[in-house]
Formats: C-alpha cells, structure tokens, sequence
C-alpha cells in the first residue's frame, strides 16, 4: 500500500447520477476487498481508487476509480462519489481537506486522518482528554534525548513521528549509539517512549456516525510478532476492570478525534492498566473476526457509519472466536494449498488473492466456538496449511 | 429468471489459463450475487452468465459473460470456465449433457438436474429407492382422474410436470370442472396428488462432493404463504424424531440423484410423517439463514463442492436463527427505506439489487439469538421496513 505509482486516474463503469449514495474508498487491498461484500448486501455503490485492476479488490469488485492517493487521483475519485472513506492513512491530506472545503463528505475528516498519521499530535490531542498515554518525549538529537533516558533507563523505543505500520517505523534501541543510527535514518526527530513491559496488547473498535452517535466493539486480545498483528482472540485474556477500561478508552478516543466509521484503538496492558499504543482512522485487522463473530461486522458499521445510517450491533454471535493472519512464508499461491485448509471444516478462509511472497498478508483464518483454545487450534492448523509453515515465534506459542 | 433474451453472448475480463480453476455459473441473479462474496473469500474465480450487465451479480462482480441458458450462451459459458455450476435449472440440458461428454465438468450434472425439474421422474427414482412421496398420479384426463379422485377426495393438487417454483404451476383443484380447466392451460398430463394435510414445511440442505463425500445441513422449517417462501427458522419447530428423518431423507435424496453441490430438499411433515415435496439442486432460499448461522454457508459449500474440496462444517454458530424475505409491496426501491430497516440493529440485511415490484423477492434480512421468537421478531420489523408493509398472511402471524 505505500508505492502509488501516479497513474493516469480514469473512471470506470457507471457515473455519479441519482440513485443511492456512492461511496468512494481511497485504496484496494483487503480492507476495500472486505468492504465489498459489506456493500453488496446493503446494495451500497461501492468506487474504490485503486492502482490498477489486479489491486485486490479490482479483482472482485466491477467499479473501481484507477489512480493514486494522491491530489489527481483523490480527485477523480471525489468526481465519482458522494462520499469518500479510506481504506489505509497514506493519503495526500491537503486536497482531503480542499474537499471537505468544497462541500463533500470526507469520512473520517482530515483532521482525525491526521491525528491517526501524526503520533506526537496524537499523544497531544488525546493526553489532554485523558486518555492514558505512556510517557514520551519527541527528540532531535542524543542531547535531546538524554534526560529522557536516563528518567526511564535503556533500552528505549524509537518511533518515526509519521506513518509506519506492521513493525516498520518502530526500533527498539539499546543505547545512545543505535539511537543516534535512528536519528541518522529518519534524517528528523523521534519520538522516544520507555519500553514497556507489556503484558498484553488489545484493540478496541469504535464505530461512530457524525453526529456522535457510536457503539463499541468487545475488546480483542492482539498477539504481535515483531510488531505484525498474528492472531486476535476474542474474548481476549482480560479481567473485567480491563474489558471495561478498554471500552471506556475506546469512546473517549473516538470522541476526542471525532471520528467517523471505524476508528481502531490499539492499546497495551502495562502493569495491569491500559494505555494507548496507536489508532487507526479505518477497519482493521483486529476486527477481520468479527465478519464470523459479530452481529454487525466491522466493515459494514463501517459503511453505515459513513452514510450516517444506524450502526449495527456491535456484540458477539459467538462465545469466542480467534482469527490467524496468513503470513507468507514462501512464493507459493496460497490457492495452490486450499484443499490442504480447507481439511479444518470449522476453519473460515479469507484469500486476498495478492501476489505472494514471505511476511506478506495474504489472508486470514477465523474460527469461532464455545472454547478459544479449539478456535485458535483450529484457524492456526488452516492457516499454516495455507501459508506453507507455521511463523509463530516460541514466544508467541506459550502466549 | 424465466425469460433469457438471446443476447449475443460475449466473454469480459480473464480469460480461462493457467491458474485457479474458473467457475462458471449459469444465471445471474440473487443467488450468483450471494456466491460471489463465497468465491471472493476463496479466491476461486468466478464467473457467471448473466443477460446484460444490469443483472443482480454483474452489479457487483466484475467477470462475467453475457448471454442466455440456451445452446449459444451455455457454450461461451464452457468456453471461459473450467467447471460450470448453476444457480437456476431452467437450462438447456441437451447442452449441457453435450458438455459434459466433451469432458467439461456439469455440477450438478444434466441427469440431477433433469431429475430436479421433471417432477414424473423424480418421483419414480426417489420412490424407488425409498424415499417417502406422496401417492401421485400422471393423468391428461378427467377419465385419468376419477380412480385418483375416487381413491383420495377432492380438493387435489394439480401440478405441472416441468419446471415451476415459488408456487408457479401448482393448482389447488376443487371439483373435475377446476381440473379440466388447469389440463386445457397446461395442454398436456398433469401431476396430481392429494392435498396433504400439511403440518409444517421443511427443507434439508446437503452439499456432496463428486465422490459422494456429504454433509447435511440441520433441518430447517419454512413458511410459505401461496407457495412462496415467507420466513426460514432455525431450528423448526420439530420433533427429534423428524429432525432425524429429514437428515436421512436429504442424504439418501442427496446420493439417489448424485447431486453436487448444494441439493435443497423440501419436505412435508404430515401426520407426524415426513415426506419429499420437491428438490432444487443448487443453493436455496431455505439457506439464505446459513450465512450468518451457520459454520460454512450454503454458498460456500456449494463452491467447495464444485470444485471437489473439502467440505465446511454445517453445525450452526448461533443457538437460532430466523429468515425474513423482502418481499415488494409496492415499486419503492427499498434502499431508500435502509435507514429505517437498520433501526434494527440486530437485523443483518441483503437487499438483491433488483427492481422493485410488487411480490419480487428483492432481498432477505436474518436474525440470529439464543431464542427463535426474538430473532423472528428483528427479522421480521427490518424486512416490513425495507418492503413497505407486511405480506404476511393471518394464517402465517399464527404459526
């Protein structure tokens, strides 16, 4: 999702005319390719801007905008909707925000894509409304950086203050000197946080309608590798105070931003309380399970929420459920491995149909049922039968 | 689905190459539109034959071929698709059966699908092999019909020998003047049978792989008002006893016809006894409610089948579930009466796309729950909002 080459935008198939609202989604991979099907039941006119036709949702979906997200491509896009979502935050903001100016609905707004992009105005905006947030500290340089250190004592977390995602942008850093190698790469100033002892990391999912009105997501335990999302358990490890703080952080966050659609709060559980790690302004990989799990899955709230249409209920059909990324460990289609995977007939397959090769997204397995620990056994099995191997870490298998 | 112009036929998008197996699908409407998300989640290319680019799926796929169920457009179909399936059988089987002996995979094949549509044969071959059926009798006459009349009372029930569904070619006949009427509209023999005392309606889906390896999906009970399918309950309101008679009859129907694919099995309970009714080999309205209820849809499972995979689990997710069709009132489109369907917030709604007319099955909506009534009840308020009104009849409120 980061190269858009600036292709030649053009519109393909039907025009903006009367009729139901258009719903343009800047980005096509997965999340554009999940929103689809969402779109479809709802009979919604779903117009992705993607980069060309074999872009993951191109490849199921006959009404796609070709282009970058970039000021051409955004607006040509904007030209073929009534309304314009994302599908991922790597978007050009300033013409976003020309065209919120020029009258249309840009779901969620520039101003909370932004908050989502930058971290420091992120810690900032939500310091201030009382989210819990770990302590931090933007640097420019090793001198900068020394009071905070010696506060919270090596090693420390460096994180590029825009951008990054699935672990990149994000170092560990054991002293000065790999500090200085940071600074020396981002060419800019860090943003440096202590490293936590993380017990667990959860997400909470908020969908919210314009004027406000939202509902919330049970939260989901995330089990990271290297900061890439492997599985979501549902219910997650927590004890109630932790469920409830996590929802009541949720709410916050999603009213502080103002979000509309899904906003995807990541948070940590740190010495038993729960702080803010990121957000995200768009469905998320943490609520991929609720298409098996929920009554209203993440990518349709998602779509009411941005036609200001009443959000669907948020709680579980299921008693619990885990979803396992496919991560590829080889070159090998995951089709070509279906039937092996499709051998564990509780398991649900999600394929993204995208190019594979190794640490790469290339679907997900969901399986739901009375006890997490069948579920998780039984999506793990699926998934590795379809990505070539297992990539857990030993860490991860004790978690 | 009846009428097919014969449109020239003309391939879109892929081509047939290397790569997954293409699965072509005759027909294009609700049914296409509700594999395709199946297909999507797999990865498996699909590919129907619709009459033009307005049809329920071309709306929201984008590779399809254009053309009618005739001889012409069941050839383009077998030339982009590596095996072809149907969502409807009112198909030109003498192609079909020419396909399959030039090597193409049919599933189901012409001989299950003939045994579907004609109603004579299908009552011979299950009877044979030891399915209930009710008595029956094939006459083109009054004369024919006096020992049946004589041997079961009026009223009878007067049905056409081919094709018919949602209650089109069935005659409730009161005397031998009504029957001589249906003979002269029909213009030749008729099927008659007793009008059962019917206690409830049932349908059993099973989903079988060439080699005969099946899974049978828990029985549902359906409520039809006029011979049109109205609500689908999960689970029905049926005894253990029936419950497991109607598993064994969908299996032994299930390998009788050597179905592929989806086979929905419509039952009778009557005295107490369970008895076929008729048979439509592909996925069924009666398993609309396995998207969300169910482990593994009708619709995947159907794919799954048709590509000779292993199939998913049929068990339900959810302790109920309940199917309400959007049935037209009037010629409103029913989006512009989303806002106030999804009022209900636990209602999941699939609206097909289709222009509204009175009676048309324009979408359905599903509920699920640990408590049927309940679930009854959401499905119902959100499909009464998206058609306009109630078509519920009295006698349906009270069942």
């Amino acid at each position: 999702m980061t190269e858009q080459p600036s292709s030649d935008p053009s519109v393909r198939a039907r025009p903006v005319a009367g009729g139901p609202p258009v719903v343009g989604v800047v980005g096509g991979g997965q999340l554009a390719r999940m929103l689809a099907p969402a779109a479809a039941r709802l009979a919604v006119p779903l117009r992705p801007l993607v980069r060309d036709h074999d872009e993951s949702v191109a490849r199921v979906h006959p009404d796609v905008v070709i282009g970058a997200a970039d000021a051409r491509g955004l607006r040509a896009l904007a030209a073929a909707c009534d309304v314009l979502t994302v599908e991922h935050e790597l978007v050009d903001l300033d013409t976003l925000r020309a065209l919120e100016a020029e009258g249309l609905p840009v779901r969620p707004s520039a101003d909370t894509l932004e908050i989502a992009v930058d971290k420091v105005r992120q810690r900032e905006v939500l310091a201030a409304a009382g989210v819990p947030v770990a302590p931090w500290r933007l640097v420019a340089s090793l001198e900068e950086a020394e009071p905070f250190a010696d506060a919270h004592g090596w090693p420390l977390v460096a994180k590029a203050p825009r951008g990054g995602y699935d672990g990149r942008g994000v170092w560990f850093v054991d002293d000065a000197g790999q500090l200085a190698e940071v600074l020396a790469e981002v060419a800019g100033p860090v943003l440096l946080e202590p490293a936590l002892p993380i017990e667990r990391e959860l997400a909470v999912l908020v969908a919210r309608r314009p004027a406000g009105e939202q509902v919330v997501y049970p939260p989901v335990e995330t089990v990271q590798v290297d900061g890439i999302c492997h599985e979501v358990l549902l219910p997650g490890h927590l004890t109630d105070a932790q469920d409830r703080r996590a929802r009541e952080i949720g709410a916050l966050v999603a009213d502080t931003v103002d979000s509309v659609g899904i906003l995807a709060v990541e948070l940590f559980v740190v010495d038993g309380d729960v702080v803010l790690n990121e957000l995200a302004a768009r469905p998320h990989n943490a609520g991929h399970v609720t298409i098996e799990a929920s009554i209203t899955s993440q990518f349709e709230n998602h779509l009411r929420a941005v036609l200001d249409l009443p959000l669907g209920d948020p709680a579980p059909r299921v008693g619990s459920a885990a979803m396992v990324n496919v991560l590829g460990v080889d070159d090998l289609d995951p089709r070509t491995r279906l039937a092996d995977a499709l051998g564990h007939p509780g398991a649900s397959v999600h394929l993204y149909d995208k190019g594979p090769r190794p640490g790469r997204k290339l679907g997900h397995v969901t399986a739901t049922g009375e006890g997490l620990t069948a579920a998780r056994e039984h999506a793990r099995r699926a998934a590795d039968a379809l990505a070539g191997g297992p990539r857990r870490s030993e860490q991860e298998a004790t978690t």
